[in-house]
């Protein structure tokens, strides 16, 4: 037989599969209610629109829609993402914008062009479980800074940036998995610290567009922009969105927008990863934003999230013991629960799954830590299942905080 | 201004842009005959198919078909691979299937699971440019096993075998970029090497549906499991193969065959790279193929680019100096040119695209040398533009040689 554990690469044995993959499979069963997964509502999919651009594109491109294309993307899509990012005072150029298969790719590609291993990133604490999957081949050093209800605390940064990070990585809008969102002043705050020490920043935002109350913030790549007196995209932020919680995940579909030396060197990343995006697909993205519809179903998309996140936040006020805590998002698809120190959430999912509802565990979106908390989705079950597994998880929590007090 | 330079990593250094794809960019001006790329024909393309395809999908798997699926792959998709795999005697399972993003990312995934910095490769010479490309990251040592009309010449592989090295990669039909196949005598001889020594192989396998003479050989992962007695697909070869060449490259399907310990690290792999392929696609490829219609396409195909390569391998004949040898290929869509040690294929690449044709220079699927050799492609072009491009290449060669005689 062949050994092939003696041929696999070093990094290998820090790969492993990633948890909120393999519960998903778990949870697929019909009669479990999961807030475990990050999938949107397939009922918002807009599927006849979807339908009637690959009909469409296929008239009116023909093969052109199904052959090789560029590896930075077609430019209709990279212009119209352009033109979407443009700000008064601040130019994006389709020569910003790299389109990728799913904002997986986008962390990736950035760790392939800039991580040597071991170097030393700054992560949010808690931050998001992909992005630990996506760089554990680099053995990367993480300086971690806490976050409040504002995100990123950033008055602790400067010990961070002093040790020379080669980048930070923030999901500043409703990120995964509290559903925190970064404060205004912490993002100007943000973007002056990050200039001062030459810090670059991993803007991840693919939860932006789906806010259901406050109000709309800058992004860092425009905060970024204007502390530094720039009216290009050239500054210190590679940006990255996604058509995943917009259009539908399964096209694969997101971009990274960022300097133009940095693009450079991240399209020769995606040819050797896989020479470019499906050409279709691109095409199906252009032509169900090109017009508008994407705008307009946004706003249905918030309006159906805002009565699911509001159905979570009550139920959680009426079914959860005193002693759980949770976050209040203004946006997203998630919030994440704190219970009491001495309950393992790892270990609670196995009754909880029994119970027929499921979450994951929050020890994976964290560096070190975090075994008291888990994440909630509430993007993907219906009102009424929301009501109905909240109910059930709050009583299996009640239980065991009679059962193991404190 | 912020200095990227200073922040990426040391292996893009070794990076650099496709020549392919680049000069793709370049010939795509429509008065320049291009034997440069590896498109398929795009007037072959079965537009209707993939329309209707396309719509049956989305009536009959709604939502399902545009959600987040499983890194795997579907497993329609992956049952009907692994049934088409099969051989008697020699049983191929879902569970030996993943999917990937074309066969860029097969070779990609490998890399990732495989090699540490610095390991030891075979490969055959000259060998595949996105082969090359991908793995550059890993600053390999590459032992070269020179190849002829049969192929990698397997008389020469112990010492490099006694190297230990990682992986033997080949692509043993229709080769690219030689249009070369690996004899069956040479097969077996390879496959009793690889078990005698331990060593592994990667089969890379996207043109082997597209044979316009000779008799069909067995696949590398049949012939080693023969030598080892297998009667599963447990043996000591990766096998990868696309949709690319035989349905549509803007779909980027394509697909890994390997045994399951190996396809678990390269489902790890996949997760962190783009989590999984566009959902939506995968479904319009298992429609395309599962009631025969691939079948029928691919005899379609086979006929069409015959006569193209009988044009080419005529035109070549009657319009090339007699100083010029190329391969004669049984399939595939390339064949390699050999010109007069003096000259550089590179440097002549200028004049050729000034006189409206273009080619890709040899070098770049060399390890070391292939400066005098070029690669011709026969598939995207019509009959008629062939022989055109065959003749302005032709004069240039003649002209060439006569200006720099050697």
């Amino acid at each position: 037989m062949v050994n092939w554990n003696a041929k696999f690469a070093a990094r290998t044995g820090r790969m492993r599969r990633s948890s909120i993959r393999e519960i998903l499979k778990l949870t697929q069963r019909p009669d479990v209610i999961s807030f475990a997964g990050g999938l949107p509502a397939p009922e918002l999919f807009p599927i006849e629109q979807i339908r009637a651009a690959a009909d469409r594109v296929l008239t009116e491109r023909g093969a052109g829609a199904l052959q090789y294309s560029t590896s930075e993307g077609i430019p209709e899509l990279r212009s119209y993402l352009a033109a979407r990012m443009s700000r008064p005072g601040l130019t994006v150029s389709p020569d910003n914008i790299l389109i990728v298969q799913g904002g997986q790719q986008a962390i990736d590609l950035v760790g392939r062009i800039l991580f040597d291993e071991g170097d030393r990133a700054i992560v949010e604490s808690p931050t998001y479980l992909g992005m630990l999957v996506a760089w554990r081949a680099y053995n990367l050093n993480y300086l971690v800074v806490p976050t409040d209800q504002h995100g990123l605390i950033t008055e602790l940064l400067p010990p961070a940036l002093r040790q020379n990070p080669k980048l930070m990585y923030l999901v500043p809008n409703f990120q995964n998995p509290q559903g925190v969102t970064l404060s205004g002043a912490r993002r100007a705050h943000l973007a002056q610290l990050a200039a001062e020490h030459g810090s670059v920043i991993l803007e991840d935002n693919p939860y932006g567009d789906l806010r259901y109350s406050g109000e709309d913030l800058p992004s860092l790549y425009a905060v970024d922009a204007q502390v530094r007196g720039l009216s290009e995209l050239n500054g210190g932020v590679i940006y990255t969105s996604s058509f995943s919680k917009i259009l539908a995940p399964g096209l694969r579909m997101a971009w990274i927008a960022a300097p133009v030396p940095v693009i450079d060197k991240l399209v020769q990343a995606k040819q050797g990863a896989d020479l470019q995006c499906n050409t279709f697909s691109q095409y199906i993205a252009y032509e169900v934003c090109k017009d508008g519809f994407i705008d307009a179903h946004i706003l249905r998309l918030r309006d159906a999230y805002r009565q699911r996140r509001d159905v979570m936040l009550a139920a959680l006020e009426r079914e959860f013991p005193e002693e759980a805590r949770w976050s209040k998002p203004d946006g997203g698809l998630f919030l994440m629960v704190h219970v009491p120190q001495h309950i393992n959430a790892t270990e609670l999912l196995k009754e909880a799954i029994e119970r027929k509802v499921a979450y994951v565990p929050g020890d994976d979106f964290h560096v070190e830590g975090g075994q008291n908390t888990f994440r909630l989705n509430y993007s993907n079950a219906s009102p009424e299942m929301i009501e109905e597994g909240i109910r059930r998880l709050g009583a299996l929590l009640k239980e065991v905080i009679v059962r193991q007090p404190a």
